[in-house]
């Protein structure tokens, strides 16, 4: 019996994303279907974003929602966005035409209370079977901790950041 | 000025090699040059062979030495094809013809003394100073993390094989 995985990539350090970028070139190598969700928009970059081209009708892309925080002054446009980001994910996971879905930088929303964190496990518990979930983010919940079958918590021992050294072509972007 | 990083995706948890992995899909996103070479042969399956033929010509793959683990019966022939990959990847960095050279699974080489650290930590130190250099496995030694400007330690907190569930297409390989 295959059973599909809740897999969730958190913590501080760099690799979240990244992962979840290798897992879906992974199964696109299989020829099996990604559908890749970014919750937060212009968190991907050109490299990112031409590199999935070539996995075209293999990787589906999705950017939802807002930019780089979910932190604005309009905390009810935030949360419209939120639920209408979460709704279109929650649809994509139920139709269960994909090997795999990715929900990238998802913690977030949970994390600053956008949305409500039982409807999401409830979704989880009742995706089709087979159905592989990767979410990624900081901050991952308790409860989406608890619900999953693999959680690897990327640690930031050192960061180029932190030493002066700015994002570069290629390796941030 | 740009300066190349040294990254280095350690820890027992999954993500190493998959975040190289993306790496390499991001820099060839933006159409440069990465060579990936693979210190344990058969570590990888399929999925990522099928994939990265999609990168061709962008992103260069070579699989060195033994198979699954370096601990054979034959001491002296672990060590001579120790040597020999570890100079391929040499002249590999010293070229500097790449954006990003990922040293996948070269920490086991290190860990298990095959070879030793002070002529890598030296080829790392002199390389072109552009090139961004990966490198993923467990147990990476404390002069590696020293040199290198960005350390990820990927820590399992739950790990799918704990709770009896196998391996699985497009996820694990």
């Amino acid at each position: 019996m295959k059973k599909g995985l809740l897999m969730v990539f958190t913590g501080n350090g760099k690799g979240k994303t990244t992962s979840a970028l290798g897992l879906a070139m992974r199964c696109a190598g299989h020829g099996l279907k990604v559908c890749f969700i970014q919750f937060i928009k212009g968190s991907w970059k050109y490299g990112e974003l031409e590199a999935v081209k070539r996995f075209s009708g293999l990787i589906d892309f999705h950017v939802m929602g807002k930019g780089f925080t979910w932190k604005s002054e309009d905390m009810e446009k935030d949360r419209a966005a939120a639920r209408k980001a979460w709704e279109f994910a929650r649809r994509v996971i139920a139709d269960g035409s994909h090997h795999l879905v990715v929900l990238d930088e998802f913690t977030y929303l949970l994390d600053y209370g956008m949305i409500e964190i039982e409807p999401v496990l409830e979704t989880l518990a009742g995706r089709p079977q087979a159905l592989h979930v990767a979410v990624t983010g900081r901050n991952a919940p308790a409860g989406l901790l608890e619900a999953a079958d693999l959680v690897t918590v990327m640690k930031a021992v050192k960061h180029p950041l932190q030493a002066g050294i700015k994002a570069q072509k290629g390796i941030e972007f």
